[in-house]
């Protein structure tokens, strides 16, 4: 186990870029309504420079948001160990870690308790691509997750079994809620906040009736322009 | 196509007061909570002057909200062709055009995935008018318009086709979302608001019952009245 | 017709406390999330001195709640006929004076369309009093008045014969919204509070399953007791 | 029954930092949404020193959560008579007092009204354990009190009997509202915000069909886990 400091001088600068940011980036969790007090952690990150492995920066355990500063941030391995920090890691440190492991592509991950997506999840019910800001965004439904409690790798495992061969960044973990990956932090970020959008969405037009299908190859077509298309190059 | 920076000096004036009120405008959707992250948009347009043709004033694509000031916002003719500005224009920036090109009263145009009105638009059902505010503001029902996917004319074409002989100042596009119009940005920014409160509050008196029905004269009543007396003079 | 600025100067000093009173409690509303848009109004009688009549302070036509500090505010006589300010008064002025024409004892009136109470209205339903803060603040269920459109005297008609031999100082107006009064206008503003606070418990309640009734000697004994000891003497 | 101001030189210290605490805990119901107008409070003991008896500080009655400061909360015994406060204290106060006086280890209680927990309360049906959350901090369902009125100790009394040998800290009282306790004032916060948020959760869940159940062997693993290894040391 590395021992506490021993963040290379190499990453340094990134790894305190990485502080700021998924500093900045919990404040926007209670911002759009996906958490209550602390139940909430977004990681990010960090690739390693030469011999050095990759680390990732989540927020401590049980903070208030409003304590969160860069400096409050923490550092761990990949295996969810602590390398930097005054404070232990988020208790979902082991799901992002495992995520990150298997998943090289994948630089942000979020896991919030948001109401409407954790209701699907305590149903265990994928929410249906009727929106085309679903088809946009997520290229299709969005999918559930094992049942799996926090003490192994059996979260993390359930999140990359699930995601791996899905369009979908965000899955609905069974009874527990969701977890989003992104290209960067502030991408899953974004992915948590439309998730529950669309989540409530869904759900507000079911409770008075059966939503209007998309056909599939509407759903192809809004999704492959998104992803290519959408935003400032 | 003309070039990034031809707004003529006899528009410059007109132009630059848009981007100030567009830029505001768009402070007004997360503030009512119609908006997730960046999916929505506001625009205006600006009448051409002498031999130069109108203008629209539009938020770029993909930017945060906190990001919004007049000079982000960026000018395209009305067939959707940037004129001016730094970033790429909103995607949906060819329906706004669109229904300017067709409707020369309107001066504004606002674009949501706004919760509850987004959920009617999923079943493709109207919002009956069983309120005396949606008399006021409505003067009827609300109308579903045609499932569209962005990339033609299609989506404007469904707005403009759906508005064209209605009392209604807001449309919602099926599995999409809605756009309203008016004689100013703010105008329809106000009809975005009462709209989603319209759709919540419909879609809430539903779910324990059915609403007593409002007879069409007094809906008529309601609809004159208040486009004649109300507000400042 | 009283001509503009004759409030009398003997009245000058409680006319412009009322007004500084009128605007703030007006930042009320959004607060608590009661109005969309401008939709919403908060008056506050003034007593006359000597031979002058009483008057109420009212908020403008068509502002928004940005632009409300007491200059803005408007005076009325109890025919609702403008005494004092640069702007029309609200379109529900003569509702507000119409009760305190005929309710002495009421000194602030407040109107909404705050969701769950005009999703009641809508439907015609009242209000049951199945929770303990029901029994404190309203001694019962929250009646519906009936249906009545501006333009006459049949808003306030309804609100006054509704509420005369009621304990209740909310009432439903049907399809339309509620109205609430009390001693000062900050009282029925805590009422428009309140109302829809429980017109959301009951609505969320009752949308799985059927609340459990209170016997009508509970309600009576909380009525009593709250009237009498809450607060400070 | 003790005279104003008999806080012995020993305690005032701890009479102090609670009073500040307090207060700022206050502030955390408005903002997570838990209370509507001055619906709500929060006490908590300060263990009495040498002879003198415990005490608990809680907010005064009726009073607006803008003017909420430490000076402004009120001491009173064991027995919720007045020790020290230039007010009434909260009418709740008979209620926090039972428990402090019955349950030793409680140093902190909340009641609210909060929209979701009080819809369950008015069916008097317990919350279900269907989320991993409920399970970590509630180890179970969240069970119903009976129904109680103000004015004697029935209210302390329900509270405790539900509460004392069941592992939820917090209970819904019928057709009233939730009561929470915890080690701090904190804690029974915390608590207050947590059961809101579950309230909601498996409230929207059924809202659409049946959650699936978590198996008790599994409820039991994560209330363990939680209780030991949550947050900072």
């Amino acid at each position: 186990m590395p021992e506490i400091g021993q963040i290379p001088d190499a990453m340094r600068d990134a790894v305190d870029a990485a502080k700021r940011r998924v500093a900045e980036l919990h404040a926007e969790l209670p911002r759009w309504g996906l958490v209550a007090w602390t139940a909430g952690n977004v990681s990010e990150r960090v690739s390693g420079e030469g011999e050095h492995p990759d680390v990732l920066v989540i927020k401590p355990s049980g903070v208030s948001y409003d304590d969160l500063d860069p400096d409050a941030m923490v550092v761990c391995d990949l295996n969810g160990e602590l390398i930097e920090g005054g404070r232990s890691p988020s208790s979902d440190t082991a799901a992002h870690a495992y995520v990150y492991r298997h998943m090289p592509d994948v630089h942000g991950v979020v896991h919030t308790h948001s109401t409407y997506a954790t209701a699907w999840a305590a149903r265990g019910e994928e929410i249906p691509c009727v929106l085309t800001m679903m088809g946009d965004e997520f290229g299709g439904p969005i999918p559930v997750g094992p049942f799996a409690v926090i003490g192994d790798d059996s979260i993390g495992q359930g999140i990359v079994e699930t995601l791996r061969d899905h369009r979908s960044t965000a899955v609905l973990m069974q009874n527990h809620g969701p977890f989003t990956i992104g290209a960067t932090g502030r991408a899953a970020v974004k992915t948590a906040v439309l998730l529950e959008e669309v989540a409530k969405t869904v759900h507000v037009t079911r409770q008075l009736g059966e939503p209007i299908p998309i056909p599939q190859e509407k759903i192809d077509s809004l999704y492959r322009r998104y992803q290519t298309v959408y935003g400032q190059r």
